[in-house]
C-alpha cells in the first residue's frame, strides 16, 4: 500500500505521535499552517467521509475531541479549528481520511473561507429542495 | 436565549432546512462560500466542540455524514469540506455548535489552509511531547 499515512501507522515512517488508540493515530503534521497543527487518522485505509462506516466515524471523531482539548491545554489557545477535505477539489493530498485540528491565535494571519457568494432569487429555495430530497 | 441558531431550532426564524431529526437540523448558510454551504447543527445549546457530550457528538456526526452524501448526490460535487471552528479567534461567530458543508468545485478559486509554517530546531519534538502529556 503506497500510502503516507499508512506507512506512518505501520512505524515503516517517522511521525511525532501525540495520541494512539486501537482504531486511531493522531500525530503533528509535516506541514503546519499554525505550529501544533495535528492529524487525526483512522488506522484502518479508509478513503474519505463517504468510505468510514458510522463505528468508526464515531471512534474517530471521539478521540478527536481528545486530542483537541490535548492541543488548546497544552498550547494555552483560545481556539481552533476542526477541519476534514474531501476529495483532490476540496484540497484533499493524502487520500487517506483524516481531521485537521488547527491551533489558531489572535492576529495569526490566517482568514479562510472569508467569501460570500449570493443566490439568485428562487435559487436558495430550489437549491435547499434538491439537497432535502437527496438525503437518504 | 438570544442565539440565532436557537431561534432558528424553534421555529421563530425561518432558514432553508434540508435534513432534521430528534438531535440536528441542517440549513443553508445565508453567507455561503459556495452555493449549497450547509450547516449541521445539534438542537441543543452547546458553544463548542468543548461542551459536546460524546452521545450528541455522535449523532452530528452521523448525521452530518448523511448530509454530506446528500449535497454531494444533489449538486454532482467531486469535493467538499467538512469545517468547524472553535471560539471567535478561529472565526466561530455564531456561539452554538455547528459544522459547515462547503460543496468544492473545479477552480472555484477557494485556497484555504495554504500557508506552511516551519518547526525550529527540536521544537517540532518539544509541541508533540507537550501534547501528548495534556491528552486525558
Amino acid at each position: 500500500m503506497d500510502c503516507i499515512f499508512c506507512k506512518i501507522i505501520n512505524g515503516e515512517i517517522p511521525a511525532d505521535k501525540v495520541f494512539e488508540n486501537d482504531k486511531v493515530i493522531a500525530f503533528l503534521d509535516l506541514r503546519p499552517v499554525n505550529l501544533g497543527h495535528t492529524l487525526v487518522v483512522p488506522k484502518k485505509h479508509i478513503e474519505n467521509l463517504f468510505e468510514v462506516d458510522e463505528e468508526t466515524l464515531k471512534e474517530i471523531i471521539i478521540s478527536a475531541q481528545k486530542v483537541a482539548k490535548g492541543i488548546v491545554g497544552a498550547l494555552d489557545l483560545k481556539g481552533f479549528n476542526f477541519a476534514q477535505n474531501n476529495g483532490a477539489v476540496a484540497g484533499q493530498i493524502v487520500p487517506h481520511l483524516h481531521w485537521h485540528i488547527i491551533p489558531r491565535r489572535e492576529d495569526d494571519g490566517l482568514h479562510p473561507w472569508t467569501r460570500t457568494e449570493q443566490y439568485a432569487e428562487g435559487e436558495k429555495e430550489k437549491i435547499a429542495e434538491k439537497i432535502r430530497g437527496a438525503i437518504l
